[in-house]
């Protein structure tokens, strides 16, 4: 190697993971950030809705006023994200000595397109224990990957490994005994989870009225709020291991569902726990 | 009865309920509203967080431009809320066609004491299913009432009747098994429900780790989220009746434990399910 190549190797830029290009934003004055869309989490006709609840967490994780980790994000999708920029405001409106709280609110011009709350908090050791039991299912490396069933780019940005419920297996309009999805879930390609990954996954399940009613109907998460039960440790600490993701509804009534979501480490440990509101037109 | 007897009688001020005093709200300018804590929901140093919950929706059900009926409520107990009077600011920050976002803050003086946002919509008859099942519990006639096991006076305002874990009952210092409550519930006295009622009742446990750790820590909700599955005519035909409530923690880690909870009328249908996470100190 010349000592030219050398320079130029050692000031190669090293490849952004298209999660991080995703989140990527821009400081534009006193709590403002600039961001955009990309195609890696285009869903139908918008972007995935993890990839925005990620980037509004991401404004306040960026914030130079921030006090400690998320342990509460609820977004509110209130309206389209079309493709290209848009702007989040990322206030602090109260902090404490070891919680902060946020109003987070993306913009495309003067439209209110997504809100969000998020709380921080500076955690330190106490008593714990794990009370939920991580379901029994078989490891990671013995599933296959699931193909996506459906025609989003978002699903190519993940590794599903789906344990049950992964796409809708009965006959077109019949009715599932159930809406549980249960499946091993890393970034592909794999990515150290931080707390924009787990915000991100709270939302990769399918809507849950798609496996009940085995079919496609219009459907899409108006709110959805996660807890964050483990810290930045913990989550490096995954490395490229994939997650257990589970999601069930607990009612479909007058065109909203719920779905009560987990995040598992392959220890048992529960990362995460999620829930959201979903509309359905049926 | 003489003339004079029958016109005092008819304009005689029928006796306002306790949470209707509590909740009520005086318009004070745009998007402004005025109330102030009553005695009735006051805790251990500031008001049940299940009334501010339900004073901060009101301010949203009674705004002007409101479009439809709550889906989901997300408050942020961002700091204490002292004895007396307090405004809050409620936002309608995008309506769309069958939905309608909002953002609500309640501040004393220039402090943020509590924020919220609330996701409001026009409902219409869809295919449903109620996946969830009600447990199987004896009918609230035939519990008795539970005593308040705790010195604060809010409890006063419920009828609760225990099913089980309503209150730490194994030696201070040992562990139970599980975190999982479960009682009939209405106000007290009652009062036909609507989805005020529904906003506080989704907070009438205390804290999880009271049961767990059987015993009492210092103990508080940072972030609750409620979601509505009952429409109002649903919960009016409720009356008197008892809805049977349920909480449980999935776990305690690092000075915060979550809670699950629903709401499930006496014939079985979920009418509401609620999620939060809570600061302890052990």
């Amino acid at each position: 190697m010349t000592a030219t190549a050398a320079a130029l190797s050692a000031t190669a830029p090293v490849a952004l993971h298209a999660f991080d290009d995703a989140i990527a934003l821009q400081a534009s004055g006193e709590n403002r950030f600039l961001g955009r869309t990309t195609p890696a989490y285009w869903n139908m006709i918008g972007p995935f809705g993890g990839i925005t609840a990620a980037t509004l967490l991401q404004a306040a994780l960026l914030h130079p006023q921030r006090l400690g980790d998320p342990i509460a994000l609820s977004v509110n999708f209130a309206g389209p994200i079309a493709e290209g920029p848009f702007e989040i405001e990322a206030l602090p409106v109260r902090t404490n000595r070891s919680t902060q709280h946020w109003n987070l609110t993306l913009r495309q011009g003067d439209a209110v397109a997504t809100t969000a709350t998020a709380v921080f908090a500076v955690r330190r050791e106490t008593w714990a224990c794990g009370e939920a039991v991580m379901p029994e299912v078989p490891a990671a490396d013995t599933l296959p990957a699931m193909g996506g069933f459906a025609p989003v780019r978002w699903l190519k940005s993940y590794d599903m490994r789906p344990v049950r419920g992964a796409k809708p297996t009965a006959e077109a309009g019949t009715e599932h005994p159930d809406s549980l999805t249960q499946f091993w879930l890393r970034d592909a390609p794999a990515r150290t989870p931080d707390f924009a990954a787990v915000a991100s996954w709270a939302d990769s399940f399918y809507p849950r009225i798609f496996l009940k009613r085995a079919g496609f109907v219009p459907a899409g998460t108006v709110s959805m709020t996660t807890y964050f039960h483990a810290d930045a440790p913990t989550l490096a600490a995954l490395g490229d291991s994939h997650v257990l993701a589970s999601a069930q509804a607990q009612v479909f009534q007058q065109g909203y569902f719920d779905q009560r979501a987990q995040l598992w480490s392959p220890a048992g440990q529960l990362l995460a726990s999620s829930h959201q509101i979903v509309y359905y037109k049926e």
